[in-house]
């Protein structure tokens, strides 16, 4: 911290992500990445004449990338926005949709990041804990005032939230922004996309990071109506016009609309999570009932932190999370190929018989 | 505007980013684009393996890019932080640096994103008109106590202020830090890099949309001692720690390495600009002395408003800013390939006759 940093960015806390290794061959399983590379549509699309053409600045609308999305989901493409991964989205939904007098409220647990940002904008935060079973009380926060921002399914529980019950939380309030952040939703889980039809206070935001094969495209998106997307423009254009890059605009239309390689790849990651969690639980561990693309696991016999350091001695990369301390006993595993994960459960057995 | 938006962000005035027609065959000389396509190194970077690996998250230290940076600038890799554009820089050297009781100073005229993030962090700004000629006096900052942001050259005029002026507001007060931002140095103009040794408060940007001619990648970087890339680091990491994506990442390195082509590029436009400046003079035009890549010039004949209709409906984008009024008769013109600035000067002396 150097002698010039303003008091206001002193109190941050930043977010730390998951390990990144460069070029080191780990198992990993600690970052929520898709297995599988994208979609031989995206190779294609990012042509010889694509790269030739990075001298010119990306399109700020992301015009080609918001209507592919938009068809995608029977929208239109003005209640579309794309960002720089979904988290520069919420970013600026924090931004837009919370201030002085209109807080933020979210749960313990779920994605570390809201915390950050609502310390980034010096936003009023209530924090709602879990029921003791991970799961979510919409009731909590029924007379909340300010913007509410569910992760559905929750990061890093897996667990959901049913439809009926963010309805409920729309109904309740019409002049209260609900964001529901959908990261994971397309592993089996089910998406608010059609409430959108019924509600303009409903904001959806999605990522090509997970379910799309397009985590190192950095690409997000959110749904709303009209209305509320442009006011995410509106902070966009105060923030950063350019924020997609031209390959990850092509990258993301071709994506997006492969729609056979997406069936493939997420059912493919369901038949997977299904056999991962058989095995663990097989082998006496307690796993939360998980609708994303990881699980969060535990075993009475070797407590989370020890698991996430014997794994990543024998090349398996997890991820453990010391706080809150509700979920330090766990170890939150990403479903890769079967492949990975069958390496995953011999080497988790292998380590409960040496204890 | 929706009912749900913040007060703050409501008052928000966003930038207005240059047209970007898509699919549009104009002789598009209006957002300071590289007319040169990326390095061959660059499109060979950008390998079917690398593409394969989009499914993964990109290294957010962006240690590769970094490196290529810091070599290329005999800096250290600590002493650099790649971003999304250098907009997204330069957003954060404001929440670092600047904050309750610490304002910003900027002139007048500069490039007009710095009004848009002094006020989308609601920061006490201190406008200082430059000189008649649009020359900067850098004793008008002397005793400013808070952060001071330098466009060098300045946008819109491409004019510079000499480094032993930006020497001496960095001595004048070392506890205070100089932003200069460079993204057009590379056409001529003289780099602030050497002073990185001697001076810890001097921050510099720069960007590869321009020099590099890679804009449709969205890379810029920003150089200064390790403490103050540290704080620039701790507000990523508490807005979008993965920022840069993996194929720009290997682009941009490439494109660092190759020197020759750099070269080839930034003094072809230099002979170009000094080609128009000359053209532009004979038809009677004002040209302010540039060492960017692009001119602001203006006609007594032709107001500049009227100019830049003129050369749009001819299939020609030049770029006109109605405030401040003291540059409203000019336009601004990206220099271009000679065919491009061949095809300008063709238009406007056709315009001129006909007048």
């Amino acid at each position: 911290m150097s002698r010039f940093l303003s008091n206001e960015s002193a109190a941050l806390e930043p977010y730390t992500p998951g390990e990144q290794p460069q070029n080191i061959p780990y198992n990993k399983l600690n970052t929520n990445e898709s297995p599988f590379p994208p979609s031989p549509k995206v190779l294609k699309a990012i042509s010889r004449a694509e790269l030739l053409k990075m001298n010119l600045y990306s399109d700020p609308t992301c015009a080609a990338l918001c209507a592919a999305v938009a068809k995608r989901n029977d929208l239109k493409p003005e209640q579309v926005i794309a960002g720089n991964g979904s988290d520069e989205l919420l970013s600026f939904a924090f931004r837009a949709f919370c201030g002085e007098g209109k807080g933020c409220a979210y749960a313990n647990i779920t994605y570390g990041f809201y915390k950050v940002w609502a310390q980034f904008y010096h936003l009023d935060a209530k924090v709602i804990p879990l029921r003791e079973d991970f799961s979510l009380n919409v009731d909590d926060y029924m007379d909340f005032p300010g913007t509410i921002f569910i992760a559905n399914p929750n990061a890093p529980t897996g667990m959901t939230v049913p439809i009926s019950d963010i309805q409920r939380l729309l109904e309740a309030n019409r002049d209260r922004v609900v964001v529901v952040d959908e990261a994971y939703v397309d592993f089996g889980a089910e998406s608010c996309i059609p409430l959108l039809y019924r509600y303009d206070n409903l904001l959806i935001l999605q990522t090509f990071s997970k379910s799309r094969n397009l985590a190192g495209a950095r690409i997000g998106f959110a749904l709303g109506s009209a209305e509320l997307i442009a006011d995410l423009n509106r902070v966009k254009y105060s923030f950063n016009p350019y924020n997609v890059n031209r390959l990850s605009i092509v990258a993301g239309a071709a994506a997006m609309a492969d729609e056979p390689y997406f069936q493939k790849c997420t059912s493919q990651i369901e038949k997977n999570r299904a056999w991962t969690v058989r095995e663990l639980t097989a082998l006496g561990f307690t796993v939360l009932p998980s609708q994303a693309n990881f699980i969060l696991a535990k075993s009475d016999r070797i407590p989370g932190g020890a698991l996430y350091e014997k794994l990543k001695e024998n090349g398996i990369l997890v991820r453990h999370f010391d706080a809150p301390a509700r979920i330090a006993d766990f170890c939150r595993i990403s479903i890769g190929s079967m492949e990975q994960m069958e390496a995953l459960i011999d080497e988790v057995t292998k380590l409960l018989e040496e204890l």
